[in-house]
This record gives structure tokens, C-alpha cells and sequence, in this order.
């Protein structure tokens, strides 16, 4: 199900440069994608930044996923930033496959919207930050390693929790705390913050 | 300055098959590496499971690093996971480089210590855990991504965090929390345990 693109104060653009640092900190994330009129949406925890300017990012899917398909496909994907209050919905999109489970994205009521220009990738609302990446080809990585590799093309976050090129979770609702997973429907939230040094 | 290793019980094995979920959440990671008589610790926050069994993980080593040499040299490198309690250590082989800093690691208090039988790599004491890694050479992806594929030969973690395979950090002191980089000298700890479903 496709929706409006949620109001501006919840997604606001990320300058390219300060991308990476939506997903430095090594949080969980949801790869959406879409290709011939299907979505899909999988959890993965085996996403990293790989390059500042342009930016760059490695993302882990797997030959038995449906995701995989159309991201080779459509030659787009989205990393998008899932916080606490989606901790169920990450670990359901992450356990079911669309491939056996059909309606996976209503029964875990995932809904998506899209960005302006950026009409062909869908993001998953209610995610505090979103990586839309053009798929660079790496055959050898793909076929190998299940690796691959995506060009940051356009991001945004919720400016509730990030801005100026920060996360700023102290002082806002604990639910939009992002996610690390570690196995067996356990999370943790991202914590404390510390400061070393001046900044 | 290498070091005796720690007492047993801050230095578990972990199973092989369980290696991922030390760094499935996403934690910061210090790159330790030897070749030649020269021993280097640098940090890297774009470090990534990459598969379960048998674990592989991928690391970013830029080519301005003098790291690069050793891991390129040595064909083997270890990831050690800091806690709270190693931040500004962590911020400080992240900043110097021993190409321009050559006591680097004594200016931040770096100690190494071997596993028994993998003397050929240095690990970094006061971690909580420790991957050590065989390099897969992979040169486009050296070359043109600084993108490292290493394949885990040896995992240990202290068993006050993490122990039956997996963290347990609810319950320990918090300087034994894991770090998230952002930039700047900011980090994350790691934060709240969330359990989804029944586990």
C-alpha cells in the first residue's frame, strides 16, 4: 500500500555528504525495493557505510529472498531506519519471506510511500531515516558473497531525531530510538550518548 | 607492549557458528594487526557481518592507513569490539595514524595480547570481544572500495557481556557496553534490551 510522503518535519533531506551517518552507528535497517509493479521489504542487520562522498554502502541479501530479485532487477533499492516502536514489524519483515508469505507486508502492516524524484524505490514510513541507493553491479560480490553495493543517491531522516548531521536521540521519545539486532527477536536500542573530546 | 592474555573468564571462546552476533548489532570496532615486527590498532565503525558459518566480515581500511600494510602484508587482521570504558582509546587510534604518530599506540594506552595459537595477530586488551580474521584477498574490491573480506578463524568474548551466544549487558556495569561511532567524537553506547516474541 502506497501512501503520502509523511509531513516535512518527519522527513527532511540529508545533505549526501552527512548520509553515511544515518547508518554509522550500525543500526538494523529495512532494504526496500520494488520492480514490474511488486514491493518488497526485508530486515537486514548486515548493512555498513563503505564511502563518505559520493556515499556509498554495503548491504548483505541473500539468494533465498525475494528482495534480491528486484533489486537486480529495478537497479534500486532503499535503506530505511527503523526505530523501536517498528521493532516487531523489522523482526516480521526479517522472518517472513514474500516468497511463502504473499501478503508479508500487510500482515506486518508495512506501509510505503515515496520519495519526490525518487519514484521507483519505496520507503517504509514511520522509519526515522532513509537511503535511497542506485545498485552498483558487482557480479563477482553478488553471485560470491551475497554482497552488495549501492551508490547513496538521496536521503532524508526525521528531523525529531536527527538534524544538523546528528542523531539526537536524548531528549525525544525513546521510541524513536533506532535498533541493533543481535538473534532471536532480541534488539537493543540505541543508547547513551558520549561525547569525547570537544566534538 | 604485548601483554599476558586476560584471565579466562574476560576471554570465552565463542563457537564459531555464534561469531556474527558479536557484531550483529553494529558496534564500533578497533582493526588490530602485525606483520613484520610492527604491530598497528586502528578503529573502524564500517565493519559488518557478512556470513554465519563459516563468518565472514568485511572491514573498511582506507588507503591513507597504515594498517592497510600490515592486514595486506600479514594476510590476517582481528576485529575487537570496545566498550564505554575504551571510548577516547577508540577515538584516538580512529584520529592518529602511526604513519605520521609512530607511538601511537602507547599515547593511547593501547596494550596487545596473542590468543594461544594465532600469535600472528595482535588483539587490543580491555575489549569485550575479539574476532580474529583471515583475509580472503578480494583486489577489485581492495582496490577500488578499500573493502576488506575476512573470513573468522578465532572468536573470544568476555563473558561478563556476552556468554551462551549472546550479550548480556542488562546486569553488567555500563562501562561494559558496546560503542556506535557517529563522528565528531560522538558515540552511542548500546542501549536498552528489547525482546520481540518469545525469542
Amino acid at each position: 500500500m502506497t501512501t503520502p510522503a509523511p509531513e516535512p518535519r518527519f522527513f527532511q533531506p540529508v545533505p549526501l555528504d552527512k548520509a553515511y551517518r544515518l547508518i554509522n552507528h550500525g543500526p538494523t535497517v529495512l532494504v526496500s525495493s520494488a520492480h514490474a509493479g511488486e514491493v518488497n521489504v526485508m530486515s537486514a542487520a548486515w548493512a555498513c557505510a563503505l564511502d563518505f562522498s559520493p556515499p556509498k554502502v554495503t548491504v548483505v541479501i541473500d539468494k533465498a529472498t525475494r528482495t534480491r530479485a528486484l533489486v537486480e532487477g529495478s537497479g534500486t533499492f532503499a535503506l530505511c531506519v527503523p526505530s523501536v516502536g517498528l521493532a516487531a514489524l523489522t523482526l516480521g519483515v526479517g522472518t517472513d519471506s514474500a516468497l511463502t508469505v504473499p501478503d508479508k507486508l500487510a500482515r506486518h502492516g508495512v506501509k510505503t510511500f515515496h520519495a519526490p524524484g525518487h519514484e521507483a524505490v519505496p520507503l517504509v514510513e514511520g522509519c526515522v531515516a532513509w537511503l535511497v541507493c542506485r545498485l552498483m553491479p558487482e557480479p563477482h560480490n553478488q553471485t560470491t558473497y551475497d554482497l552488495f553495493i549501492g551508490e547513496v543517491v538521496g536521503a532524508w531522516a526525521d528531523e525529531r531525531v536527527f538534524r544538523a548531521g546528528r542523531w539526537h536521540f536524548d531528549g525525544a521519545p525513546d521510541h524513536l530510538r533506532t535498533l541493533h539486532y543481535v538473534a532471536g527477536g532480541q534488539f537493543y536500542a540505541t543508547g547513551a550518548s558520549l561525547q569525547v573530546g570537544s566534538g
